[in-house]
């Protein structure tokens, strides 16, 4: 049976550092260790789906005299959120480092790994949502809707599509790398 | 200073119980309860987003020789995904109940706890994937989009779009009740 006891500091320092000691932490240690290279993944997945739908942009080569056809990442308001939204993400990533430092350096500290566990949690809907209303665009403009008209653009927008695609595999990756994270966090948090 | 000290149970039961008095777990009762009810609120708001969306069907009052305009969840493969996803989400949090009790019943048992805030955290994931996709959707069917020759269908089908509208607040609804329970639950993780 394990009981929490305060056992103040000035009177006990002793028996609180054989304790500490007499305990195996080696797997929160490297759990804690894995975090901080799951967030440099994080980083760049993230930034790698901001950058690959940022800089998607297709004109096709023919035009009428009024139009000429041209798709970017600017055409989509889902596609702008994606853009914003992992931007935000991977500034995230890159902020927590310092705390998942800390976190690996102090792994009884409950502090950092609480702050970590709920910015995650938020970020990782974040970075679900723009990343699945992402892939429902980019399912419409591979297969259209025939039930309201809507036709695929991926015949003419070859290249727009791959690349959008290949964003929101990348989201994917970040997605997971977060459920990681904050499950990670939960063992971690787990009887300090 | 707080140290977690293993007391063994048969020499020193008095010694643990005088700790487990003194200790004011007022609040966690109260977070363990909180979770119970927004269980209860997260079950109504799944279930009501699967059943708005899997209701929502409209056909228009004029047609062709060969054709009759009709708009339903099954037009969009993104709306049948949602409809799905709420369903399940609605059953885990059902199922998720038991162990919500025997949290509150047992405030101290990390066991419990930690199952319900990793499969929390994975269908946290699912239904924000599945609110965010419809919401997408919904928000072609309203505005269209120029630059794809996707026209808005909404003025045809008024009824058809409040309707998944409807459907995809109350999963958002659903998404911010499962990210206050993963918040609520590292909270109690915290320090046993």
């Amino acid at each position: 049976m394990s009981t929490t006891v305060n056992v103040p500091e000035s009177s006990n320092v002793a028996k609180g550092k054989a304790v500490a000691v007499a305990k195996p932490g080696g797997w929160k240690k490297g759990l804690a260790i894995m975090d901080f290279i799951l967030r440099l993944g994080g980083i760049a997945a993230s930034l790698g789906a901001a950058a690959t739908m940022g800089t998607s942009d297709q004109t096709l080569p023919f035009f009428t005299q009024f139009f000429q056809f041209e798709a970017s990442y600017d055409s989509f308001t889902t596609f702008q959120f994606f853009v914003i939204t992992m931007s935000l993400v991977a500034g995230y990533l890159v902020l927590s480092l310092p705390f998942s430092v800390v976190a690996i350096i102090r792994p009884h500290a409950a502090g950092p790994r609480l702050f970590l566990i709920i910015l995650d949690t938020v970020f990782l809907t974040l970075a679900t949502a723009s990343g699945a209303s992402a892939a429902a665009i980019v399912y419409l403009a591979h297969n259209g809707n025939q039930d309201s008209n809507w036709l695929a653009i991926c015949n003419q927008f070859g290249d727009f599509c791959s690349q959008t695609s290949g964003a929101v595999v990348a989201s994917f990756v970040a997605v997971i790398i977060l459920v990681l994270l904050v499950i990670m966090s939960a063992l971690l948090l787990k009887r300090h």
